[in-house]
């Protein structure tokens, strides 16, 4: 039996897709993890084994080789198996690596896409992520990685440059030193930036800042503004 | 009455949202583009005003003013209106625009994210646009752009430099163009790289480009097969 690959969407139950949807309704396993709304559990049918794959950052409830070895094992037994990520799969959701595992395998999977937060926290909280004149690129980074890193994979002088809008994924903890490498590698401290928590969610918190100047040019410092 | 701009997905018509699906069968004006599939617009009510907005390469059916003033007319008029967008309404959707003529004209609006097929279209071609060890970015890129454009808005040297996956979106017609922009500004000319048209849709093709070596070390040029 195949095994589904699916984005569960960036929180609002309403994003997941209408494929992804109709999956989880006929799932015989449901592998999730935390990101996951209590609404999308619920539609899981009855006698569905539920599994839980929270990844936490104080301990982890299952390791990604043991989550890897759980997707294989049930579709080997020819269940049908959704594993239900949050976000997209595909967009650090290490979803690449369980479907190398599958792969390896010869267990049959398929990925269906998710809508990620990293435009849809944007989008709710009114930004568009890319607007003519003002953004014609994307990028999205990862905002887990601790800046001085030795083995950083960020260049942050380039991203420094990049002519467009940066979003960093699950950034909260770390805002200040990306703010601060970002700034040393050259980037105008006065760039307009949100931050946005629990994005798409009714809990959804926004805080903008916008620079402003004094009468004589000079930046006086960032400005908060509760978002929509 | 909402205005919505919604965004349909990139075009295999399980990936609009549930949210998305749900207010197109409600809609009582649908203004919609080209990319839209037509099971979707099969989708509306009975008497359901159906708006062709579609913007093809060789004329315009209407232009983006139109559109916009088409909207607000309907929203003023207290209309349920349904702005069906191809991928997401905020990854160059314009959609931007449109939210900055409704908020102008004081219609309330809503926007409901879409699957873009900046990661939808490598996703269905077998290609995690992030990969541990692999790729810890993606930047997503305009395809439309032409290279050496006086007033570019894309910095070619920032993009070859950047440590991550490229999507350009809508770039096949300049994929010659792009390719020699990014090896004159120092990218690597054995970058794997795929081509996808038509992602998502029965008719996707990929052509993927998987540099080889002879024994020596040497490049022995482009090897290209056909993707999943």
């Amino acid at each position: 039996m195949t095994v589904y690959l699916v984005g569960a969407g960036p929180g609002d139950p309403g994003l997941i897709t209408v494929r992804g949807l109709e999956l989880v309704r006929r799932a015989e396993v449901l592998v999730y993890d935390r990101l996951i709304g209590a609404e999308l559990l619920d539609e899981a049918p009855r006698g569905c084994l539920l599994v839980d794959a929270s990844k936490r950052p104080d301990r982890h409830t299952m390791t990604q080789e043991e989550i890897d070895a759980c997707l294989v094992e049930h579709g080997l037994a020819g269940r049908l198996v959704v594993r239900l990520k949050g976000g997209d799969p595909f967009v650090f959701g290490r979803g690449g690596e369980e479907a190398q595992s599958l792969s390896a395998a010869g267990v049959p999977f398929e990925v269906v896409p998710g809508i990620t937060s990293a435009i849809a926290a944007p989008a709710y909280a009114g930004i568009p992520v890319t607007q003519r004149g003002v953004a014609a690129q994307l990028a999205i980074v990862t905002g887990h990685e601790r800046p001085g890193k030795e083995t950083s994979e960020i260049d942050w002088d380039v991203l420094a440059r990049f002519a467009g809008t940066l979003v960093f994924l699950m950034g909260v903890g770390r805002l200040e030193s990306i703010a601060d490498a970002l700034i040393a590698a050259g980037k105008d401290p006065e760039t307009p930036a949100a931050i946005v928590a629990s994005g798409t969610l009714p809990t959804q918190r926004t805080v903008s800042s916008t620079p402003r100047r004094d009468r004589r040019g000079r930046a006086r410092g960032r400005d908060r503004g509760a978002g929509p």
